[in-house]
């Protein structure tokens, strides 16, 4: 297959991330997210949101790394943050799902993308840090606006959330006050256990 | 409200771009796409196939200006590119999205995201001629792949896709054998009126 070939069946592929559904609801709670739509609504809140950044970040890096960062889910399908069984061998899952999709891009390409994945995944720059806190606010966001949505349907436990939000703490310390504003609402609403 | 308020104000108001359904069907057939997951997908293709633009492009506009062009359709709804009827009062309904939806924002970013939204429509830098040729072969390369998917179900004529699909011979050259390809194709297939 030439370049450009490989370019289209790359965009064709990676069209069934709209068919992968996270557990978050959408706001009127009609039906779940899935992930596609996930990461342009992610995609779009990195440049409203990235005065809040702890520290300065690439903003255009941030934006292609949230754009990709859920395409392994195609072959390894999502995992729901506190779901304990489901989280073993996901990695192992999700290795395999980069092996193949960005194999399918030209080289240097599929290169780019997958190193854009693992810096992601990694945790370890600023626009790591900050994508990975955006990728926590937004559900929260969205749980707050449909009665507690998947913390109640799943009845999750306070310190679980806490502990899952623990990255906008550090990567975005003024959204923090409205993080656990939420959070406190939500237990006291009986929607998070407390 | 302050700053902050109105920023997740936003947030959460264009998570209903995500219930805005379009006419293009997914590769699989299984629904129809939505605006918010379609702007993603373009989003992805506008960096993969930033080569072949004819003219150089700021990435980083172009996918800002991806990522806006459809919010006013919270307020308008999605307009079947070939409803002639439906284009009728378009162009009216979509600035009165955009007063409402942009206006949500703190003023400077609101701003910001309405010049994107205006320089799309405009269709006169490179920016937006690279971003409205993607717009198109999206599209396109849904309906191929779905035995003419939308083409069919409107039986759309072969002049309109071609008047349809012009902006990708002048904005992606390299791109065009592709177009006239798929269109010659369907056209052979019967998914487009001759």
């Amino acid at each position: 297959m030439n370049r450009l070939d490989q370019q289209l069946a790359f965009v064709l592929e990676i069209d069934k991330l709209k068919t992968i559904l996270r557990q978050t609801l959408l706001t009127d709670s009609s039906r779940r997210e899935n992930s596609a739509e996930h990461s342009w609504h992610l995609a779009i809140m990195s440049f409203l949101l990235a005065e809040y950044a702890a520290a300065p970040v690439d903003i255009l890096r941030v934006i292609k790394m949230l754009l990709v960062h859920d395409l392994i889910e195609i072959d390894a399908g999502d995992t729901f943050a506190y779901d304990v069984a489901g989280n073993l061998g996901r990695a192992e899952r999700e290795q395999r799902g980069a092996e193949r999709i960005f194999a399918l891009l030209p080289e240097e390409q599929g290169r780019e993308l997958r190193a854009l994945w693992e810096e992601f995944e990694a945790f370890k720059t600023p626009e790591s840090k900050y994508a990975n806190a955006l990728d926590r606010l937004q559900p929260l966001l969205h749980n707050a606006r449909t009665e507690g949505g998947t913390w109640r349907i799943h009845s999750v436990a306070r310190d679980q959330v806490y502990r899952r939000m623990e990255p906008i703490r550090t990567a975005l310390p003024e959204l923090w006050p409205v993080v656990t504003r939420i959070i406190e609402h939500a237990c006291a609403s009986g929607w998070i256990v407390p």
